[in-house]
């Protein structure tokens, strides 16, 4: 002890950083050793899973190796009611694990009359209310049928969607046309304005781009989000780039194949006002990449993260359709002049299917910009994806991240990893007004929240057992 | 000196870091101070400067704000002769500082043999050559009317330009078309691929353009660039994003503007097709900003820097027209296939026109995909902007780089800085064969060389002293 005393300090500090920072403060050598508690689980569960371990492994290669190997291309457009799988026109889809009309929050709530006065089976905000409560609208996730949708989610039967095929899998998926910033559908505004909007896109916007790509066949999505990443793009909060570059290959297709030339100037102008434009057609790239690698036997692989705004819904390649869910949480935003987190709505949205794929947060040091939006550092955007690959399965060598010397993105959400090491996945988002018809509020990010992994890691012991 | 043996020890080196890399390899605590000896200038010269360091200050925050403020947009297009200051129907504007036909690199004469080939005043590469042996053409460099070219920078009367116009200050600027990669004039390749596509550069491309520029007035290009610069741009070696944002703007203009709807496609094809075609509007957007800074009595900012393949020229704020000299060196390239450093003619072009301005090689941190080009780090990329900030005057505020937390670039070449501490400007760069008619061979990164700047040093004392 009297030792202690006299020699220089080298010390190691466990648990609290706030110990080794006054520490350091002072001069003294510090080591902060980067652990923390494991989430509380069954000692069962935890030995049946590590027991196991081998199996899970080859499965989750398996896995990801189907995730890697996904290639999708927007290949056409069409109508709801005509392209997605299931679809009805008395259904309404919506964003994260299913909910019913009377547990929806206020946005999705609101987007569901936007979109009953857009299929004109109402006229008013109060009609829509009546209408949604009658039993006579059945509502379903997006996800059951192959569909993303960003914030509230919404996919009614006459709204046009891009149809997006994983050409290595042969599998599909599905997305409206983003509508912009603003007041959206999306955000849960059902104003004329939105209507209006919706409106014009269907008839004048859909025509147009439906014809550009069958003009050019397809576009090559992962091409794109893998230069995007070169140039600033997460491609979910931040999509500049990416529409960039899909407008340049789609302009002079829509020229050629659109003899109004009025209106292919109007279309391309919509798209260039709305820097957002490539997010849904990002989701459904997602969407198309993980669909492929689900339904893997024994793979702790995690194949969708989605919030209806309730709750935050987890789904595993080896656990089928199942859901595993908790309650969504409220992100760290910036917020618009006039509002504040008591106006914000818990997270909500299917376009967390970017950071299951590895992007979004998981590729935020590629997009300083975001982090900077929240009062970050550049230096934060990297160590937020650094820790990402703490609970990842692979390395996408073709979404590559400049700032860390073009290494693969962290793709692959491992729920074991996340539950054993207590390191939950880093989200971007957008941010609601919590009352229906009032549009978006900030943008921010957030940590998903512990309870579905957890759930989802002891519904993988289940599975595995059952198997 | 026993104790000295007992301690620890604690190094200072100074000089040759090679030094301070073995002793820390043994685990010794050892700090490299950054210091070079400073270049070779006559001590009465250093003393005078220094002496009227005062003066020289005040001259460059002047001529520094001009620079920072300026507003350069693309207003217009015309054809050279009818656009460019002085410009006349025997006349071949030319890269870099003056050079004779017989003392021009083999890619200028290309570039020359090309432009009279393309104006019908030659019909063969000897009819050109011959022509151009006989006086009967002129040349000059393209700064002399307030004109940029990248590599050869050939332009002659009939060649359409755009039009710059630096906002704040009602001076324009004036550059050529980008032709694209490849076989191409301005590498000096004159063969009938390149004469038959300037000609449609002029017949096709030039009037959609116009059409364009005039329906939509003007685009503001230092937004443009400050947008680039977030999106791994550099916007010398690398302008895919600029390009795809000047796109975003042109596209809806050239198809209300442009009748034909197979020519908008076609032109819009072209620029969808050549990442590089920015480039020549972000040399030009530097020279409009930089000429308002020049003619700034007592000023040692550098207002020009270019190279004609033989020559590296320098111009000072505070030395009118004068030109400073030295030699030419060659750029640590990444070569293309069959071709090497024996190959490389050595640097050539205006576009170091960018590094002046405080962009290309200056923010170089933005766009590490440049510096892995030719195998460096991100890290690396950094540094090299971390240490022009050493050399520069200011920051500006409007073109950041998100990997160091949006500071501006560093912005301003301060001739005194450079030669003082030794640090030479970095200037990023393509690779011309030394002979006409071959084109391309490679891109790369080089210093500029130190005999310009120490000429320039000594030729602002001579001038402060007569002024």
């Amino acid at each position: 002890m009297s030792n202690l005393l006299k020699e220089k300090l080298q010390v190691i500090n466990m648990g609290i950083p706030a110990f080794s920072d006054a520490l350091k403060q002072q001069g003294i050598a510090t080591t902060q050793l980067d652990w923390r508690p494991p989430a509380a689980i069954p000692l069962e569960t935890r030995e049946y899973i590590s027991s196991q371990s081998k199996t899970i492994e080859q499965a989750n290669q398996q896995a990801v190796q189907k995730l890697l190997a996904a290639t999708p291309h927007w290949v056409g457009m069409g109508r709801a009611l005509d392209k997605i799988p299931g679809m009805k026109s008395n259904l309404i889809l919506h964003s994260g694990p299913p909910i019913s009309w009377q547990r929806m929050c206020g946005p999705m709530q609101g987007g569901v009359i936007a979109a009953l006065i857009y299929e004109g089976m109402a006229q008013t905000a109060d009609q829509a209310h009546a209408l949604a409560s009658s039993g006579e609208i059945e509502f379903a996730p997006c996800h059951h049928h192959g569909t993303v949708g960003p914030m509230a989610g919404i996919v009614s039967a006459s709204m046009p969607v891009f149809v997006v095929k994983n050409e290595s899998g042969a599998n599909c998926s599905y997305a409206t046309m983003n509508e912009g910033l603003g007041k959206v559908l999306r955000y849960g505004a059902y104003d004329s304005e939105v209507i209006e909007r919706l409106k014009w896109m269907e008839r004048e916007l859909y025509p147009a781009l439906q014809a550009a790509i069958e003009h050019l066949g397809k576009i090559d999505l992962k091409s794109i989000i893998a230069q995007a990443l070169h140039m600033g793009d997460e491609v979910h909060n931040r999509n500049r780039a990416a529409t960039s570059l899909l407008y340049r290959h789609l302009a002079p297709a829509v020229i050629e194949s659109c003899s109004d030339r009025g209106l292919a100037a109007q279309a391309l102008n919509f798209i260039n006002g709305n820097d957002h434009f490539f997010l849904n057609l990002s989701m459904a790239a997602c969407k198309a990449s993980l669909d492929s690698a689900g339904n893997t036997a024994g793979s702790s692989l995690v194949t969708v993260m989605a919030r209806n705004g309730v709750e935050f819904g987890v789904q595993l390649a080896g656990c089928g359709d199942q859901w595993f869910v908790g309650k969504a949480p409220l992100p760290d935003a910036l917020f618009f002049p006039g509002f504040s987190k008591e106006d914000a709505n818990p997270d909500i949205g299917d376009s967390s299917i970017t950071e299951t794929c590895g992007l979004g947060g998981f590729a935020i040091a590629a997009s300083p910009a975001i982090v900077q939006f929240v009062g970050g550092k550049s230096r934060d955007a990297i160590d937020y994806t650094l820790q990402m690959y703490e609970i990842t399965i692979a390395e996408n060598s073709i979404y590559q991240i400049p700032a860390l010397d073009f290494r693969g993105t962290p793709t692959g959400i491992d729920v074991a990893k996340v539950v054993e090491k207590s390191i939950l996945p880093f989200i971007d988002t957008g941010v609601a007004h919590k009352e229906a018809g009032v549009g978006q509020v900030g943008a921010g990010v957030l940590s998903a929240p512990m309870e579905p992994f957890l759930k989802a890691y002891q519904g993988l012991a289940e599975h595995i057992k059952t198997e």
